[in-house]
């Protein structure tokens, strides 16, 4: 095992990082600038009655999606004993690299007018977007990569989440609000794809480190309810203003109270002497969110939200039981945070469930309201059917970008300068952080204050 | 003592559960649809200016009393130190099945026009309301009873909190909009009834695990903390938009700040040795916000609002450090949480005051702003004076649901079948999770790791 | 020492505190009233088209700003292991108490008319900003200063903090949105030369106390995320609708983004052995927060506001690394939280960056958009250079009201009857709290439920 000395490691660690902004600094520099929303000199050169009422909306949308991949991702992956710092610290830094990085890649291929990028607020929203399915993908390898392999992993996976997203949505006209396919399908089979080729054979070495304690688990809750909160807003964020987004808002409240009682319910079933499981709790209680995430927008109708929540919340915690060993003994997939079962399945339930309502779209039903969800057939360029078959190549474009692309940076992690963690270190904070000693005498027991005078 | 082998439990719990989330989907089948304002083919039919605009508030609004349920309510009750699980893991599946059951509820009573109902964004506030009432019930029941025990309360709960809400908002015309009389009092007097009913005169058997430990009394601060800053929007969000809105969040703002101070000041009074006690500061500090639930939106002027908050945050101190132990052991009355100090007297005490300020009104103070607060009273329908009397009517009618409701569901919730944990088992998540050990030799002491080399 | 008795402490304090709170009621009674947005009467008199889009925004940024200043702050000091209660419990505390006394001082400099102070939700947004500044101060001195001594302390705050305000944005005309000045930079250097007035040489007996555990760390993270995601809601909440909103807040997230960059960067560079530090990570990933809260709303770039945060984030670690340890041996500053690195350092950087970005002022960069960001160039009162001196004049005024202020209020809190906790029982929570026992038996070892029957 070659040991590579922790300085030298720190310095290529931190030549990454610098490089990183550094270049992207530089970048910010030539090319980014204010679009006409946010520049002062070119807002106030028209009227902009309709963009200012864009802007009520989306503005406060955009703080709960930020909340919800901070502090729901954050929090959801403090669940390990040994690894609570890194799990919200990797976070938070991948989080503010995929902010930077992905409003120049999505910049580059949403917003290039006159050879500049022109951002706004709605650039946060997609790049916040873009750090869902990074933190996915982290969900998979946790614990088993270090920083220099994250950085390098976040940095690739950005470009291929940009360019996937562009092929989904501007070439194949693919709806996908929420993401189901470009973030949820993507991110998990990118990481799980990452985590097979990174297959550690001994990682038993660490298993004694691979599981949460009670007050791990509540913290994880944490993320685990602000996940669920504001899926909501996440979902809704980047829809059509009005009946829209009401409607994605409440497809996706539907679906996510179905897939809890689901997990309730099945956790209880499966369970050892009929206990519930925190892990289904925090985790598959939530697969309702990732399934209307494509077609949340359509009229799924509130029955509709709720059959496919329950469904979504029904296939994870089967997932989280049955499959997640499966998948660690005969596919060597060693998944962490049992991603293929919150994002995977889901996710791929979500694109075939949006393909299944876009085959069902009528005029009838969607009356003026069509132009908002599929502007494609609204204009008579497409029929529903074609609609749906473009549906579906999206999540077959999507399979493959993640598979290959995940396959490429996998094996680019391997190189060994990267430092690995070794198998015995797996899931341990010690690695890159300083921690503090955990339970002091003193904290132990009841402090010797010198008795104060009573009130005699 | 009967014991049901938990493999019976489970499977009757997940025939309860099944049945419940079943039931519910075929319902939401036959009767629920979009409403005009969610529905593509209705939005766009017309012109939606106002609705519009109504909107904008409404939806982040509706974020904000979802995570003051969830995050609230949810981390509020995690302080018993053996219990965490039960409370979040509970609180996480009362709310999601309230959500899905009061839409029915509610709508049925409420927005059932042409045999269907129709749901929108509102919708989701009024399900939240009642997910509250339900969660300050759990709160004193908290510990002492099994899941199926739960979702059978939370079953009739919610129809008796509709059928109450429909009674007092629609029949008797009382105003409410923060919920003091059909949120807090009917929550808090329901829950306590109910266990009266369930009283245990053996519960010290499991008397040491009834309290707190340092970490669990911080993960109900951010269950405190949470509710206290969303509560102005908790108590405006179904009120009219503009002034009315503004007055009831600066009023119940104004309270709870009172209230929090008054709270520090007399917990430090009667504290042992002047010290203060998390228990009071974590409850009693948010009374400001239950006691303007009825006037938050009335002409209550801000010193009003300060002088109740004042009042309440008294009151419920008090009661937490006098009252709860008589409960107990005159009244037979096991509180887990205090809802009775508070949510019962600040909930009635708000009421009463809603009373006086609706007695006070002239149409002087509220000038053209009459209608949106007092409609019949601007229409000429009502005098103030009898305005005021339909709201005391109001409160009686709530203590009678509450009163007479919780004595019923008590008394099915004693059917041996549903499975209450023994005296000994009492605030212990054994009895339904899988509960991670808590300290292994590693998490204690500092890792072995292999000193790296110095960066020499 | 002079011990003083507990229950004299007790009623001292509940004394301060029941004037305290006594004296603001009488003063909201006689003076305090809703404005023309807030009051039944007054709102419907007229049109009010503009007042209305206003609030729309206002509103959800009103609750975001609560939201950072409660959750935020309040947890960011839970950090220390036997400090929580105190930390999180008094940020309430004073946090209750300055949003009703500088609802007053702020009232009589800004808005008082015809004998009153007319309040909206605006006045809270103002509030909630004092009260940031409040516990800035607070952070500095955490840990080392009773009760008592703290409301004495926020008493006095609000009302330097109130007239500094006062002087700084309507006597001198100098744009601070965001506060770089009036809360970052007053609230910090107030603090630090409190704690240096209070300088404790013996304070090393509590020293043990003065550390983290794992599990206060991560409650810590909860404070650090929340303060990251809804800082931008913070700096653009009194900034003007539309593009100027759009750039504050755009400008502060790509800050925020690249302070946390830099800080991951610098800390595994100058940490042992290269690991990361999480009291780096929890404060000086906020820095870029800080640093543009003078030029937020003006035409930054986005280019700038990323080097103003890598500048930021790098200066604040290095503060943490390098020059905390000598402010305590050599100037006998004794910062608990640091805050000089996170918010007096930033802070003065970010002013000198306001006086840099309004020095380069031009009509063509900001079009009629300068209105909105600087009134007086843009009705040609002031130049752009003379604007940047009155910037820098306001940096020089802030200076001079925290150090002689601080000394001021310093000096008055060593009053003997204020019961400042003796040396050896700094960082200590049963000062003050009532603390349960950490760790029974039973919560450490599995507990000992009979073994249910397995499902035969």
């Amino acid at each position: 095992m070659a040991q590579i000395a922790p300085a030298a490691l720190s310095s290529l660690q931190s030549g990454l990082r610098g490089w990183v902004s550094g270049a992207t600094a530089i970048l910010f520099a030539i090319f980014v600038r204010y679009n006409r929303e946010t520049d002062a000199a070119l807002w106030h050169g028209g009227n902009h009655s309709n963009a200012d009422n864009e802007f009520y909306f989306r503005y406060p949308s955009f703080q709960d999606v930020h909340a919800m991949v901070f502090v729901g991702f954050g929090f959801l992956m403090v669940f390990l004993h040994r690894y609570g710092f890194s799990s919200v610290g990797f976070t938070f830094l991948l989080a503010a690299f995929a902010l930077q990085w992905s409003t120049l890649v999505q910049g580059f291929l949403h917003s290039f007018h006159g050879s500049h990028i022109h951002v706004s607020v709605e650039s946060m929203v997609s790049a916040d977007f873009c750090a869902g399915a990074l933190l996915i993908s982290f969900g998979a390898v946790l614990g088993k990569t270090g920083p220099a392999q994250l950085l390098l992993m976040a940095l690739l996976e950005v470009l291929l989440f940009g360019t996937n997203e562009f092929v989904l949505l501007d070439l194949l006209g693919a709806r996908d609000a929420g993401g189901s396919m470009t973030i949820h399908t993507f991110g998990a089979y990118f990481g799980l794809v990452v985590s097979r080729v990174l297959y550690r054979p001994w990682l038993e070495k660490s298993k004694h480190r691979q599981s949460s304690t009670y007050h791990s688990d509540l913290f994880a809750m944490i993320g685990t309810i602000f996940l669920w909160i504001f899926w909501p807003s996440f979902n809704s964020a980047p829809t059509s203003l009005g009946d829209t987004q009401h409607r994605t808002a409440l497809n996706t409240y539907y679906s996510l109270a179905a897939s809890t009682l689901s997990t309730f319910a099945l956790s209880a079933l499966v369970g050892r002497d009929g206990r519930l499981d925190m892990v289904h709790v925090q985790n598959a209680a939530l697969a309702g969110g990732v399934v209307v995430g494509t077609s949340g927008e359509m009229m799924l109708t509130p029955f509709g939200a709720l059959a496919a929540g329950f469904l979504a919340g029904t296939v994870s915690t089967l997932g989280y039981k049955f499959l997640t060993p499966i998948l660690e003994s005969k596919f060597k997939v060693q998944d962490t945070c049992g991603v293929h079962n919150l994002h995977g399945m889901p996710g791929v339930l979500g694109a075939l469930l949006g393909v299944l309502v876009t085959a069902l779209t009528t005029h009838q039903a969607y009356g003026d309201g069509l132009q908002a969800v599929f502007p494609l057939i609204a204009e008579g360029q497409r029929g529903a059917t074609s609609q749906a078959v473009y549906q579906l190549l999206g999540l077959c474009v999507t399979m493959a970008f993640a598979l290959v692309g995940g396959s490429l940076v996998g094996f680019l992690l391997r190189l060994p300068f990267l430092d690995s963690p070794p198998d015995s270190q797996c899931y341990e904070d010690q690695m890159c952080w300083e921690v503090p000693g955990e339970c002091t005498d003193e904290a132990q027991v009841p402090l010797s204050v010198e008795e104060p005078d009573t009130r005699a």
